[in-house]
């Protein structure tokens, strides 16, 4: 069996350059990456001479330079809290050029441009939903893009809207980077992203906090459910803040309705009769079991693999040595059944060489592969 | 490539039986089939005559029947909310049995052992860290608990103490399942499953609750982060409440202190002025970072792979087309490469067929698997 190829076609992108990109991190040299394998002529900016210098080196273009020609589409990839800025600045700069953002929080940054009186005809905010545990130039991907979701917000008509080919540009650059466009307004994005992403990143740490003090014994106890809950709590707290200071209000709007529910649970446990104390007042067990009945119903709302609507995949449970090769060899015989694999979650078990592969595959297929799997020597149960 | 082995030795166990499990569920019938692999007597008694039945079937032992020769070990595996009543009958019902029950809450049994006075000294609380999203018999594994912590209560002084041989009886059990045994007084068990275990389950029930009213286009936004922060929201709400209620002091106070530090949170986020207002007041954007700053802490205490300390390994993301056998393709050459891999996380593109594994190796190896990836036509990107 040979590599795949790239999913896009390389060499093909309707974005004209130059495209400028300013901020050289792992967004902003994803996306000069991206574009180089096409061909368009990217220049790089930021405030940090290593990161131009490293950006360029990973082949996300080179260096911005007095004299350049004037851009096309300048694309700010700066923090949050300095991107409305940073924004100004290029449509002043550049008055010819198309301005976009990819910061992660968009009603901010139209306010502050609005408020300083910014030429929004050339402006059109826009967030890729892609990121990485690792940041910096560095860990710069050209497929970072690739199958993500890239809103692109519709600014309405109040004040002055962009222009048609502005947001032309934009959804051209999403495009040729393998993202998915989607178009919303900037509070609609930032309330979905308060709810799909900035509360689940800072319960995770919230979660995470309270292991900070525990004993060593409990921590051993620990087993994949607490791994999956906590495993974004190793975010940038510096770039967090950011982005949490910069949708304070829908975080909060969030949170809020969260710390409702959770009281409800408090209260509940609180009236909980102490062990052999008696059956537990009315109401007690019941409102304990509507937030977990609750936690059923949003958690099958979530989309699976490809988006749209999560389906049922039947899981086959395989026990897997921890020796070199393992894994792949149930996977080739997986594949060798002509089953096609959904998905693969591996569980890890503490203290002894051995995981358990839960491969997902369609309902119809599991019987045929759990017969073949077996036939070949894997001890995989019913 | 052939199958693997067992990572135990079938037909080797110290536990002499016959063992009597009451209660035929996921547990219960792991417990079965897996003592049942070396040859154990077994004998299955539930309420549910279909849980026996479909128990049996899949090889967990034969029903329970009178005129049986009575048990040396009764292991007690029913819901925690009726375990201690269980566990007491059975101590009356068999005289020379040692009973032990898998309840994930332990201080209860014991505390409503003692009111009942049942006699302490055959009786040895465990919990065996395992479980899996599907329950009932059918669901249950000869190797569930491989590799798991599985917990012997130490039950002091205090009353009278189990035997020596009890403690022994129900340490060969865990150790015959291929489990590693673990010794804890009932109070630090409860407190330690209240943080790493009941917590991350109620607060992925909470973030889930959220989603239930988002709209549509928020929930096309959603990545792994938020499906890994809500996956064990998915589980048993009828059965969690019971664990809940048996563990309400602890779970209350991880809880309370978890809201303690949602309200600075929540303080802070109201402190930050609106878009354009000025700069955050003194203080609201460290409170923000110090909830970050400490997940991140309590995170690094989490044990990866094997128990012990989080490695830090290194990753390589390789771009995997969704095609039957893709997946494979990959683990295969990357076996072949002689490099072990340590973790696989796949993150699935939504809208599009591709995805992106993140192959985990020790450091060291990186490099070279890199290289040798990308010669074998796969895109790695560094």
């Amino acid at each position: 069996m040979g590599g795949p190829g790239s999913p896009l076609v390389p060499g093909v992108a309707a974005t004209t350059g130059p495209v400028r990109i300013v901020g050289a991190g792992l967004l902003g040299a994803s996306v000069g990456l991206g574009l180089r394998r096409s061909g368009v002529e990217v220049t790089l900016a930021d405030p940090s001479p290593t990161a131009v210098a490293l950006a360029r080196d990973v082949g996300a273009g080179r260096p911005a330079a007095d004299g350049d020609a004037g851009p096309a589409l300048v694309v700010v990839a700066a923090p949050p809290d300095v991107t409305a800025g940073v924004v100004a600045a290029e449509l002043v700069a550049h008055p010819s050029a198309v301005v976009t953002d990819v910061a992660s929080v968009k009603g901010q940054v139209l306010a502050t441009l609005r408020t300083v009186g910014a030429d929004l005809t050339r402006y059109v905010g826009s967030h890729p939903m892609a990121g990485r545990e690792r940041t910096g130039p560095a860990a710069a991907l050209p497929d970072l893009f690739a199958g993500r979701p890239w809103v692109i917000v519709d600014h309405g008509d109040q004040g002055n809207a962009p222009r048609t080919d502005a947001v032309l540009a934009v959804r051209n650059l999403a495009v040729d980077l393998g993202a998915v466009p989607v178009t919303l307004d900037a509070a609609t994005h930032d309330q979905a992203v308060a709810i799909v992403s900035h509360l689940p990143q800072l319960v995770a740490s919230l979660v995470a906090a309270r292991l900070r003090d525990a004993p060593p014994e409990a921590l051993e106890l620990a087993g994949q459910g607490l791994r999956d809950v906590t495993r974004i709590a190793a975010s940038d707290p510096q770039l967090w803040t950011a982005i949490l200071a910069a949708n304070a209000a829908a975080v909060r709007t969030g949170l809020s309705a969260l710390r409702d529910d959770l009281d409800v649970v408090l209260d509940a446990l609180g009236r909980v009769p102490s062990p052999a104390g008696g059956g537990a007042p009315e109401g007690v067990l019941s409102a304990l079991a509507r937030t977990l009945a609750a936690g059923n119903d949003g958690v099958a709302r979530v989309p699976g693999k490809h988006g749209g609507q999560r389906r049922r995949y039947a899981q086959v449970s395989v026990l897997v040595p921890d020796t070199p090769g393992s894994l792949a060899a149930l996977l080739t015989q997986v594949g060798e059944t002509g089953v096609n694999l959904e998905d693969l979650a591996i569980e890890h078990a503490a203290g002894r060489p051995v995981g358990i592969a839960d491969v997902s595959v369609l309902p119809e297929a599991a019987a045929r592969l759990e017969t073949e799997l077996t036939a070949r020597g894997w001890t995989v149960v019913r």
